[in-house]
This record gives structure tokens, C-alpha cells and sequence, in this order.
């Protein structure tokens, strides 16, 4: 609840993003995991702020500490307890919108909801908080390697230029652009367009598709915990998350039954669906198929740009920040999206162990 | 979990779509409150099987009886027992599907999790489990119409035909027709679309748009309770579901953040948006604004047309269904999905309570 | 929460003393298992009223019936709601109690926390509650034995008299008397205990033992759901309880260390433990040892004689209750005692599944 | 669950006793509240080790750093980190016992449960993690304290040595001496007690008693929720702890129900009742009255004595400790005794909230 995530693998997250750290405890971890520790890094870093001309200029670097639950390299059963320090925080760049109640911000229903709030870079309202998901499913991800289940988020849309959707994956190309988006071509324009609301002090969204492959059969638990229902929870609580679909989506819903329907075929002599309208999930419960979904962001609320405004004293006033922010939060929403859906997966696979005994 | 949904305000379903009686639990509902029970059955009404020509001509009564946690005519703080028999199922229509893997349906992933199934209706996976959310909602609405909040959902697509985004919604004219469309033209092409696919042997899918008016600001508990997360979870549980988005969603992904950034102005004395992009949740917190959301169906996959498919035994087969079947399902998701925002509404509420104390 | 127990393994329960029928919705119960419904009833009717001379008069039969979640004998791993109805409800008994807060019960508190009561026979907070649990006890029963898991209870004291602790235990000799004392002589005495405070119009508590047999090593999570813990949160939410204790508990206070220490040794080549005042659980942990612990209840409140006390307008009276009630409620607590044990044990068992994983 | 401890008020434990740190993370904390933060510290320093000749000689400074939640001294509403560093930590004096199974120690259990250990000072199983519960009690107790709730736990047993049950506790004199004991001539005794098995490497247990005053009517959430219920699962999670009994407890069981009714009666203008054998709940819930409980620990397992055991190989060998224990964990066990019932009654206080609305 709240700031907890997961039934039996879960995670309770802290830490606001000018105050001394952020971090996060795992519990329910499965005993016994060898952990690649630079590999939880390297997540962090394609989160990291700072990392290219895209995102924003605040450069932090992000160095998850593990306080607890690992000896010798594995884990053992107990919380795993990380932090990673704000070591670049600049609250005076936030002194100024002290009392001022940012459009579209999490600012005003703070204050309004806990009768005052720490207004330091959001405080607890900040993306920052998203770094800890990702060590989480840097975590989570490792356990369904070794089961050789695979997540892969990327850029499929900025604004109005969009990925076009009869091109194939390539899952290998997604890192070889700041953007990420698998396709150059795409994702050259996705930059431009980045650019340009940039130096016009604008922002603009995007969306992020993703694939979890190699599921097994029977993941979900119907009825209100099935696995689109958890993933849509999970991906909406991250910030500026505007809507979450999978399979056929909001884009088919033109299409008859006769047209959506997944056929059952056998390949590879098992029971496989010819089509994959269904996303992978029928009846809440993963079917063997690639779970397909997506999600959408809304332009990051920060811009450069005058707006007006109203302050704690209920004044119109003008507003023109010069904090540091993003233009586009979609790139670094990419292992976000990835890192949610591993949690997720993890929690339905622990969870599936429980569905047939005795 | 599961079966269970909410947190203070929550409760556990039961029953399958040719058993004995679906039902269920309600466990946290606030003592004192008069319940009108006529209010109840027209909700359940609303959603009832055979109410039009749209819809399957499975017939039921669907009469709810209470069991317990009410004492005349009011809660008592105990948990609120319910049930709705099944008086029309008809198993023998089922015995043929005993062995069939029906495509998009939830046939193969029930089979595959738990070892086995109830095939008759769909069991456990049928829509049926819907009514028991509408008898929840209708109790969580009374409760929350004490406090002046409404919910009002409608269809505003079925196929290819939308409603005009540009609509004023008559929330009174929405039970004006079968369609549950406010805008009678509109409502009559659905109407028709959907009489064509049946016909047809066919289905087809659509939109579910909804409202809540007159939200407190304050609800919502973030960072992963935040409204809008509740809302998707929720909305994605509900069957055919394939998607949620709220605010400015899907639709608006070009907007830059100079075009959809709400800002703050005085109305009415009081702090408010001039525009609504947010869709009146800010930070995963409600802001006094409009909630505003919407939740894709897919064409049911249920039809009559034959397809193939594979059996339990790996063969391929031809199918033909004869079972009792709605051509379109979101005219009776209308009352499903007003329930659902009811119950996540009414536990926010709940929940908003321990927020400030001492 | 509240009126649901148990984690992966759990039930929901509701109904009143006095209302149409109590009953329980069970989630979670793995699939596939073949339930004798006989053995289920034989529970129920260890705890139905009106058994013996020794228990009240209200007589029930205590019907269970299924609703959902079980197919042709088997369970789906859908929830199994059952009802069972108030068959022998006699409101115009409590009628006259209506504005009494009777001292030691639960009237005044109920009246305070919720605004006003079900004052028929208790309500909710009747001992009737606990036949619901039997009945979830008796399915947990049946899949603990699938796996050699055994639970026994026992009447070890009613009053001053008390079982020497040096008698062995017959666990086959508990059902031969209508005190559920192991040991024939002792069990006389408790009977006779019982039937001369009855005739006083008085009551008299005592003490339930249990025991678990061949609880496999692993169960209990640690820190805040071990074992004891979560065996001492179910058995004092049973009605009248006022403690628990387990292993050396209470009585051994006084020995030493050394005393007390378990010494592992070899037996039947497993390590195993000399002796057991840990009672079966290390760390919070199951060690393969026998789980045992002691429940003790308070004398029912409910007696014959004239006491004095208030009612709702703060006046203060005489009261002569005159409801049916027993003077003991230790003999059918014990069937109660082994069924809460029996669910919190087979919540253990799903739960360490996820404890090893990859 | 598991390293989770609460439902709206709750945190989450983490840290091994030879770990970096140990540390939680409440969430749900109310917003708003300034913190003392040197009265947490003095609540640390209560239960800190080495803090008299009559605990253990590992001497820690237990200062604890705040990561999160708090902002120019008071609560926001966000999650409240806090870690304490482990400092005096010698993991040489734990090598020789890597192998080695401690008798009614949880070596044996953690190894099978998780396929290893962290072995060092026993890991996560050592009761250095109750110094986290003290930490989120003494914030409880701060909030309680503006409500007017105290609580007081004294030592009421060590050994065969117990306080006279019709001494009248003066809370303020509990302090006064190393053992807690409220009465001087007793806690001399004790400590003498304690003082003879420290010099014969041995250790004894006792018995821990708590009051909570002025706890508003209406507290404890039934069924399941029971005031007691959740009272007994948290004092059965502290370390060592045996058994838990309230108001008669076990010590009453042969009093009748005539004896130990407590009667309604008029004080002070309001309903109370004039003795206090319900220990201030009846039905679940608070009426009230002082809430009276007991907790019983067992010796400690380390002692210095040689013993029996067995190790990893299921070879037997002579096992003598070196590490640093306590002799007797009653009178440090004392601030966590009142910081768990403390964090029970803060959240039962928030739960109540939902009770009665609309």
C-alpha cells in the first residue's frame, strides 16, 4: 500500500529528491540468488539523469549502497535494503517556488492533501523516486533471467512521430540511440523533435511499448489480480503515466471478433495462439505468447516557457522556472517501464507457486 | 488479492457462471449508513443479461439477497454478505466445450493453471462475476452520494463510431437508450453496428468514457496508490477490458506542455484549473477537478461464426458456438465501471482519513 | 483485515447470531483437491451446539452448504463460499437485552465503535463466528493430511482441575468424552466441574493444548509473520481467549538456560532436537520438531445469576440473562483451536514455497 | 507480512546484526507532526546493549540518521527512513560458529529454510532488529502522547522472582533501576538474580507487564483485527518471546465467570466498569479501560556453559560461546515491548477512523 509494491515479491520505497537519499527495501526476495551487482548499476545508469543532451542537465551519479540481505555476493532471504544518495541537489533553485503552486505539478495537492509539503524538487512528488523501481527490477530481472524470461521496453512514439508499427523489433538496437527507440531512422527524428521543444523551453510526451518474452504459461490471478490489472497499476503509478494498454488496445477497437480472435494452433508441437491480439494474457492469466503493452506519457509539466499561476496565497502570479528538467521524459522512462514490468512478473511467478498442491 | 479487492472499503467475490450463486463479501463498510435496497437492484438491472436486444438472451432475474451486516435497513459495521442465484444456466450448452480451447477465451490458461476446470459458461472467468461488483458499487454510490459525489460512465465508441469529442454530456440522457450513449444520434448508429455484427454472426467491441464529479481534493495515496493507479487496476480486471487512460491519455500524446499544462486560476473563490488535461488527479492525488477516464473493451470472443481451434487433446477443430452471447459487451460495462470507480472513490476517501492526524 | 485471515491460504467470513445465515468465502485454496465433504461436516458438528449437557441449549444443526469454487468433488482454485443457516435463532430471547450492556461482553464496545448494534444474541461478535473457521479448518485439514500433517487439541484444564503434564497424550482418546480430555478420570472431573457451576447458574474457563505432528522444517516468515506469531494473533481473535503460550511458555519461567536449551542430536539419522521447550519453532521457524501450545479461555460471561450493570441511557439495573449459553466454553473451543491451527499452518506451507527460487 | 509490521501506521524492518546497518521505513506515518528527535534517541538508548553490567558487553552507540519523511523537524505524509549503523560489529568472534548449530538458536532453521545463512552474530535472527521497532515506537508514542495515550512496561518476573501483583506500579519509578522494576527491594532481587547466572554462563527469562492508558473506546478492528489478536502477534514477533496473556490471563482461569464479570458502573459521569478482568477490551475492542497485558521471555540461548550440539556435517561436538550476550533480555526487552504495543495502538487508532462515516 502506498509506498509498498508487490504481494510476495515486494518493495517499499522512501526518500524525496532533495532530501539526503532515496532508496528502497526488498522484501521476499527468493534466497540463494547469486547477484550481478554491475548489472543493477548499469540499469541505473540508463536511468540516470544527465546522460545525454536529451534529458535533464541535473548529472547524478547514482551509486546504489546495499545495506542489507546480501552476504557474499547472494541473497539471503532477509530485506535487501539499498540507497542511493542525492549528492547533486540544489534546493535554492526551488526556494522561489516555495509557495507557488506549479501547473499541472504535484504541488498543489500535496499541500492540499498533507496540509504542508517539503517543496524542495518536488519532494516526494519527484521522478527521482523512480530510480529506486529500477534497482528493484535490476533485482527482479536477474531472477527471471535465470528463467530466461525477457523484458524489453523502448521509444514508439514522441509527440506525433510514431514507430511504425509493422516494423519488426530489433531488441539488440533499442540502446544504440539516446532515445531508444529500436528503429535509427525513428529515433533520429524522435531526437529532433526532443530538440526542438527544448530550445523553445517546451516539453513534450511520448510512449513506451514493451515485451515480456517467455512467459510461462499461468501467471495472473484472476479475478482482480490478474496480470494486465497489475501491470496497468504498476505502469500508472509511474510519474506522468497519462494510460496503459495491452494486445489490441485503444488502437483495434475497430476490429470484429471474427478479426481479433487468437486462433489456437500447435507450433513447435505445443498449443500457441496464430495471432496475438490477446497480448499474451487470456482471462488475466499469461497464455505462453509475448505479453505486449503500452503506455503513455504526458509532456513533463516543467518548461522554460511563462506561465501563469497561483500562489499559496491564492495570487495570480507569473511563473517562469529554471530548474533543471527534462523535455522529454520518455527515454528514461524506457527501464522504468521495464523495471515495473520485471517486479510484476516476479510477484506472478512467486505467487503461481502457490495455485496447484497437494 | 485475488479475489479481494480494496483496502478499507473492500471486498471478496465469489461464484461461478453455472454454479449454485455468485456473490460476495463487503468487509470495511462504514456502520450507520441507511442502504436503499431498491437502488441496489436497479444497478444490478442495469447490467442485468437480456435486458435488450443488444445483449445475450441469457434471461436472469439477478436478485440480490442480502445475508448479513444489515439490520434494519442499515449497516452495522459487519461485513455485508450477499448472493445472486443462478436460476438460467443451462450446462448442457457447455457440455460440447468441454474439451475445446475456445479462442480469446480464458479456456486455455484456467485448464493450464490450475490442472483443470469448470468449463460450464466460462466458470470462474465468466462476466457474470460483474453483477457482484455492480451490488458493491451500488452500496459504495449511496455512500457516496451522501457526500455529494456522482459517477457517471457512458459508451462513447462501439467500433469504428465515436462520439464527437466536442459533445456536451447530458448525464441524464445516458439511460435514454440501450446503447447507454448520451447523444441520441450517436447512440442509434452504435445500435445499429451492433445489430449488424450479430447478425453477422459476429462482435465488436468499443469505449467506456467516465466521470466522478465532486471529488474532495486530497485522494489518493501516493506514491503507488495514486489515483490513477487504483482506477487502472481496477478498470483493467473488469473482462474484454484491454485498456485505461485518463486526462489527456492516449489522444493527446502530441500536445507539447505548453498546450496541456493546467493552469491554476481562481473560480469561485477557490483554487482551480483552467483546463482539465490532467483529468483531475495531479501527483496520483485528486485536485478538486473532474476525474476523467476512459477503459477500451475488445469485441467479445464469443461469436457464432465458425473458427478453429485446438481441443484439450491437441486437435485441430472446427467451432461453432451456440451458447448465449452479447455481440457487444459495453453497454452493460457502463454499470460495471461506474462500480468499479465507486469502490476505488469510496476506499480513497476512506483511506484519505489517516492522513493528517494530531 | 478485519474479517479476513491468512495470506496465501485465506477466508473472509460474516454472519450474525441472530441473522439468515453465517458463512465464509475461501481464497486461495490450491486447485485439483479432492475435498471429503463428510469429514468437513464431522468438524462442524464437534463445535455445533447443543452436543452435550455440558455445552448451551440452542441446538443447531449446522448445516454447511457450498456455493462456489468446487466442481464434480474437486476444488477449481475458485473461492468456496459456504453458508450456514441460523436455523434456531430466537430474537424475542435478546429482546429484553436490547438496551443492556451485559458486563464482560461485547455489547458496550460495539454500541460505541460502530453507533449503534445488532443486540440480537450478540450480533456479530457471537461465538457462532467460530463454526465458519471449522468449517475453513476442515478443508486446510484435508491438505494438510495429504501432506502426513497432523493437529490435535485438547481440554487440558477446566477450572482448578488440570491434565498432570507428565500424562502422555492419547490423541486417539480426546473424542471418548464430552470434554475432550484425553485422559478419562481427569476428563470426569472437568465434567463434573462443569455441571456444578451450570447448576449454580455460574461458568467456568479453562485451558485448550495442541499440537501440530510432522510439520515439515522451513515454515514461519520472519521477523513479523513467525510461527508463534501468527499462531498467537489466530487463536486470540477466537472468542474469550486471554492468552497463548507455546513450548516452555508460561509455566518454565523460572528454568535456566541450560535448563531449557534444545541440544540437537542425531535421531533416525536427521538432526532433531533432545528435548523441545522451543516447541517445534527456532527464529520464528519451523525446526521439524511437534508444534506445541496452550490457549486459555475465560469463563463465558454469560450466567444465570443476578448481576448488576447499566444500560444505554447510563441507568443502572439488574440483570438476570435468561439466552442460552454454555457454562464451559473450552470443550468446543478445541475443535476451533485445531481448525485456526490448521489454517495458519497451511498459509506457512504455500508461503515457504516462494522462500528458495532460481 | 513478513518484515512488514502494521496496516495504515506500518514499517519495514530491515538490517543484520554484523550487516552495514539495520534501519526501517515507516509509511502511513500522519503528516504534520513534529518529532522530538532526542526522545526517539533516549527510547534507542533504553534497549541499547552495554548499557549496565546486567546486558551484554557489546557496546553500540545505536545513533540513528533519518534518510527521509522529515522536513524542518515535522512529518510530511512520506515514507520516514532511518538507519543505525552497526559499529562494534566483530564477525572473527561468530567464524567458529559458521558451521555450527546453537541450541534453540535459529541457525538450524534460517540454513533449511533458505539453503544458508548469514551466520555472523545470528544474522537476521538477532535481536539487535528489535532496535528498529524502538526507533518507529518512539514515533508512535510521540503521536500517541499528543492524544494523551501512555503506555508503561516494566519487569514483573525474572526467573522465580516475580513483583507482588497487589504492589501498586508507580511508572515513574521503573527507570530507577538497570532491571525495570518498578518496586526497589524486587528489581534488587532480580538483579541479583541475573548477576548469579552471569557468573555461572548461564541466563534466565521473566516475565515483561505493560499498561496502556487512556485509550480511547472503539479501538481494535474484529474478527481477525482484535485488539488482543494484533497485540499477540506482535509481542510473539520480539525475540525470545514465549507466551502472551491480558487482563485474567492465564494466572485467572480458575475464577468463575461470576467472579470475574466486570460490572458497568458509573465514574466520573461516564460508563466504566469496576474491576478489570477484560484488561480494558471486550469483544475486540477497547472499552476504555487500562489495557493490561503480559509478555514472557524465555533465557536467552547463549550462554557460556558448554553444551551439546550438532554441526552443518550432523557431526556432534562441545559448543562453548565467546560472543557477547545477555544474561537476561527481560529488561532491555521492556522499550520494545512498549514500542510494539505502541505501534498496535497507533494503528488501530487510525483504522477506527473508518469505522463510523457518512
Amino acid at each position: 500500500m502506498s509506498n509498498t509494491f508487490g504481494t510476495l515479491f515486494r518493495y517499499t520505497s522512501f526518500g524525496e529528491s532533495h532530501g539526503t537519499a532515496i532508496g528502497g527495501v526488498i522484501d521476499g526476495c527468493p534466497s540463494n540468488v547469486k547477484l550481478d551487482m554491475k548489472l543493477i548499476q548499469r540499469e541505473v545508469d540508463r536511468r540516470r539523469p544527465g546522460q545525454s543532451d536529451l534529458t535533464t542537465t541535473r548529472t547524478e551519479a547514482d551509486t546504489v549502497e546495499f545495506l542489507s540481505g546480501i552476504f557474499e555476493g547472494k541473497t539471503t532471504g532477509a530485506p535487501i535494503a539499498f540507497i542511493i544518495r542525492n549528492t547533486q541537489q540544489r534546493s535554492d533553485d526551488y526556494e522561489h517556488l516555495k509557495d507557488i503552486f506549479r501547473p499541472s505539478h504535484a504541488d498543489f495537492t500535496y499541500q492540499q492533501k498533507y496540509g504542508w509539503r517539503d517543496y524542495r524538487g518536488g519532494g516526494r512528488a519527484s521522478a527521482r523516486e523512480t530510480a529506486v523501481r529500477v534497482v528493484v527490477g535490476a533485482v527482479a530481472k536477474q531472477i527471471l533471467a535465470n528463467k530466461g524470461i525477457e523484458i524489453h521496453a523502448y521509444t514508439s512514439q514522441v509527440g506525433a512521430i510514431a514507430l511504425d508499427k509493422t516494423t519488426a523489433i530489433n531488441f539488440d538496437a533499442i540502446e544504440n540511440n539516446e532515445v531508444r527507440c529500436p528503429d535509427a531512422t525513428t529515433a533520429a527524428k524522435m531526437a529532433d523533435c526532443i530538440r526542438t521543444v527544448k530550445a523553445d523551453g517546451d516539453s513534450i510526451g511520448g510512449i513506451v511499448s514493451c515485451k515480456i518474452l517467455n512467459v510461462p504459461l499461468g501467471l495472473g490471478e484472476p479475478i482482480y489480480s490478474k496480470f494486465e490489472s497489475q501491470l496497468a497499476m504498476a505502469m500508472l503509478s509511474i510519474n506522468a503515466a497519462k494510460g496503459f494498454d495491452y494486445g489490441s488496445g485503444f488502437d483495434n477497437v475497430a476490429l470484429k471478433g471474427s478479426e481479433m480472435n487468437d486462433a489456437f494452433v500447435i507450433k513447435n508441437g505445443k498449443i500457441a495462439t496464430a495471432t496475438n491480439y490477446s497480448g499474451g494474457i487470456q482471462g488475466g492469466i499469461s497464455n505462453g505468447e509475448e505479453i505486449s503493452f503500452r503506455v503513455v506519457f504526458k509532456a513533463t509539466p516543467t518548461i522554460s516557457k511563462k506561465q501563469n499561476t497561483i500562489n499559496s496565497n491564492g495570487k495570480q502570479i507569473e511563473l517562469q522556472a529554471h530548474g533543471r528538467h527534462d523535455p522529454c521524459v520518455v527515454p528514461r522512462a524506457v527501464p522504468v517501464v521495464e523495471a515495473m514490468a520485471a517486479i510484476v512478473t516476479l510477484d506472478l511467478l512467486l505467487l503461481s507457486q502457490a495455485n496447484q498442491y497437494g
